[in-house]
């Protein structure tokens, strides 16, 4: 090895993804799309199974302090499967691997699982294997989900078209609000124990960040209207960053609105009180698993009536670039802050 | 929760593993085999799709003072294809996953995919997916390996048969005698740091244990002769315990002979020096990787002359029990000891 030593931060997590991904080379004729999407896609005979993997970190992706175990278990779940959904396909099977301290006691691995096999029943997949093993520090949680799709109903992050319409689902956010009043409350609860954190009036919002729900139904939905999506992801690191791997991967621009854009009244009011820029949370807060896709404009009136999908802007010519339309009417060039591991 | 704390090391590994599985249910019937084997099985069109996933952390399934990344990025897949291998199924594609702390350098990962790719391409499985995320403290990789298989070509621990011929390829005992040694190694450079490890001489040994190859080559072979093992795994427990689970899905009893247990020469003699007992070294040493498979006597011939192939017993029914014949001509019950992580 050479002497050099090059920081993983100087290069951040996207950095260190793509650097590692030229080395790759896809050689078998059934993987259908390797990295670079929600998911990889694998032939299967008559279907295609689509694969994805999560590697959860006890002190990066979850605090036990304020996190109850089955959330964590469920939340594990549900990420993965956000991740099928955001592929248009149906999950089917999971692996789960755990690692764990002897801090942990045989109780506290059935409250992990109570909340794994909740996951399993809601989404209706079975839990078809894992590893089981010590950790010498704190828990980590590996979930591979399966799923299945006929070919031509897959959504890929590369198929958008210029004048296709932006949606997403549900509202954005919340996640990132929501832990922000977490870790405000734990440090309330460390410099006094006998505080008792106040969470009642926030339970939308940390609902959002210990419970996320990955949006199966919409994929139902679309498949019953006979829509399928020209592109789509799950929103896990911010809307703003979400959009530009479409962009990238579809070589397009985007135009989106700000007055499109949902939000909370929870949201909002709580990421003011906490001096918060409303719609930068809606744009760069992570974790709220929605569903991001566009259309085409013939697929519209389909769903203009749906209650929970926003239309929030167009896709553009590449060479137009990505753009936020103020409520004012000014247009602001989108950054992509993204959410930050290293 | 109750009030109630049950320490993990009470129920042991294995006890953990069933309880946690007695929860499970199957509900799609794409899954043809769940947990319970090397690896899971589900429906893929004309042909089944196999999945294990293994779950490795830094300070309990490697150590980095003695394990060279690259190294440990190799063992990684290979732990993982040799699982496919002991289905008799053909792996095709992996998931990588990665949690690294800030001592990890650009260049320490790229020495660590530089196993990984080289394990990728020795094994001709396409890498599609994982993730890379931070850790607070050691470096965690999880894997994913997906096999294919026509069902029928498929062994699972279950279907091993009464006067069976019981095979293990390769030698055993080595990966355990090679761990002590670097064990040892270790211990005297941190006494003394300009003692400079003697390893030469247990290089076969020590590269047991640090780059296991699963043996494909043994899938491949069996295939061109025709023959589908009866019942297969792969030895990652120690050959006693992984008797014991082959016993125990197939309802059978094993005797197995002394005088027929592959040991190679440096393990004998390294174990002799370490003062173990070589044969309790091939009897419970994990880490192998070889396989240990079950066929008809109708298949023997087959194999007969296979170089690396041993015929160490036969099966028998439950009520014979499991029995090791040693040298003298006394039999002894067999005795589990397996690899505890707990």
């Amino acid at each position: 090895m050479s002497e050099e030593r090059t920081e993983i931060s100087e290069i951040g997590e996207f950095g260190l993804i793509d650097h590692l991904n030229e080395k790759i080379i896809i050689k078998h004729i059934s993987t259908i799309k390797g990295i670079g999407d929600d998911a990889a896609v694998i032939e299967a005979g008559d279907h295609v199974k689509v694969v994805t993997t999560d590697l959860l970190l006890e002190g990066i992706h979850f605090d036990l302090s304020y996190a109850p175990l089955p959330h964590i278990g469920f939340k594990a779940v549900a990420v993965n499967i956000s991740d099928v959904a955001a592929m248009n396909a149906i999950p089917k099977q999971i692996t789960v691997s755990i690692a764990l301290s002897n801090r942990f006691s045989v109780e506290a691995v059935d409250a992990l699982y109570a909340g794994i096999n909740a996951a399993a029943e809601h989404y209706s997949v079975d839990v078809i294997g894992g590893d089981t093993t010590a950790s010498r520090s704190g828990l980590v949680i590996s979930v591979t989900a399966i799923g299945e799709s006929k070919k031509e109903s897959l959504s890929f992050r590369s198929g958008a078209k210029i004048n296709d319409i932006i949606c997403v689902t549900g509202d954005l956010g919340g996640a990132l609000v929501g832990l922000q009043i977490l870790e405000r409350e734990k440090q309330v609860f460390l410099a006094n124990p006998d505080m008792k954190p106040e969470l009642e009036k926030y339970s939308y919002v940390t609902g959002r960040q210990l419970k996320p729900e990955a949006r199966m139904d919409i994929v139902h939905e679309l498949r019953e209207l006979g829509v399928v999506p020209s592109s789509m992801m799950d929103i896990s690191d911010g809307l703003a960053s979400e959009l530009f791997h479409i962009c990238k991967a579809s070589n397009v621009g985007v135009t989106i609105y700000e007055d499109k854009l949902p939000i909370d009244k929870q949201t909002f009011d709580t990421a003011v009180e906490l001096n918060l820029d409303p719609i930068t949370c809606v744009l760069n807060g992570g974790e709220d698993y929605e569903l991001l896709f566009t259309i085409d404009q013939k697929d519209f009136e389909k769903l203009e009536k749906h209650p929970d999908i926003h239309f929030i802007g167009h896709v553009t010519k590449t060479e137009e670039g990505k753009y936020l339309v103020t409520k004012s009417g000014t247009a602001v060039q989108l950054k992509a802050q993204g959410w930050k591991h290293f």
